[in-house]
């Protein structure tokens, strides 16, 4: 039954997103024991404006 | 005080969605007894190349 | 595809919670036109100590 | 390790999102005593046609 | 219309929750100019079996 | 910067959670290319009564 959100920044292609759902899922499968199928992926990309650290912009970090 | 928060993928319309929100709130009124002013409901869209079943992302599944 | 995660205050009972996910499954069957199998809910209870409006803890609401 | 997700509609500036992550981790140093490095927060805006309240979507409640 | 989310670490007491909500509640009205009576937020207690950075859980860090 | 929130079933041990934290981490960084100081990742254990497939409890579908 897992469910996997995962918030990211923006900027991986469609190659990089298959092989991370692929591994993520082979993880759980592998180490809680449940089946593949149960497991399902929700990715959100998040842009740099709208996340924080230490109570800074991502945007004003760099 | 219920939320609801609903991912679904993308491309339904306006008028989908109006039916949607009424629809989930009355059966939250009717099931749980809560008052409908309380029900919050927020809808994510999700695009296919970021969602994932069976560690394959949708737009894979196709 | 779609996830459905319900936050709620604790209380309702049993049956309830098994009516409630029988009536929202079917309203976004009837009003998205998605297949009742690929509808995932998942319920959260919230304390009251835990969940605040207009800067308030439910708690201290009553 | 605070994580902190809002949600709210957009229309807000940079300028006000820089403030109000500033605050919101101030916030929470002040009043649970964590270190501000261990706050994150992820903001998300949902438009008026994916929010409801009382079952009727916000595009709708103008 | 914000909806707030704070996932962190039990062990803070009841007066902390309290002041803390009517914290980021007043961090909110004042940065992006909404309502006092629209903030609501939900508080989650994780424990350190279930928080991980760098692949490690919180459990283990100490 | 990825944030990871993993619902899953009850029942799983510790050595099970320290393992797939410590894999899903490495999944992210591998694929993603991200630091793994970055990841952090948040456990929700869910029960079955708190779960539903096409309209159903997972406690009734046993």
């Amino acid at each position: 039954m897992p469910v996997v959100q995962i918030e990211m920044l923006p900027g991986r292609n469609l190659e990089q997103k298959r092989a991370m759902v692929k591994r993520v899922t082979e993880a759980l499968v592998e180490t809680i024991n449940c089946k593949p199928e149960r497991v399902k992926i929700i990715i959100r990309e998040v842009a740099k404006e709208h996340l924080a650290d230490s109570g800074v912009l991502y945007l004003d970090q760099e």
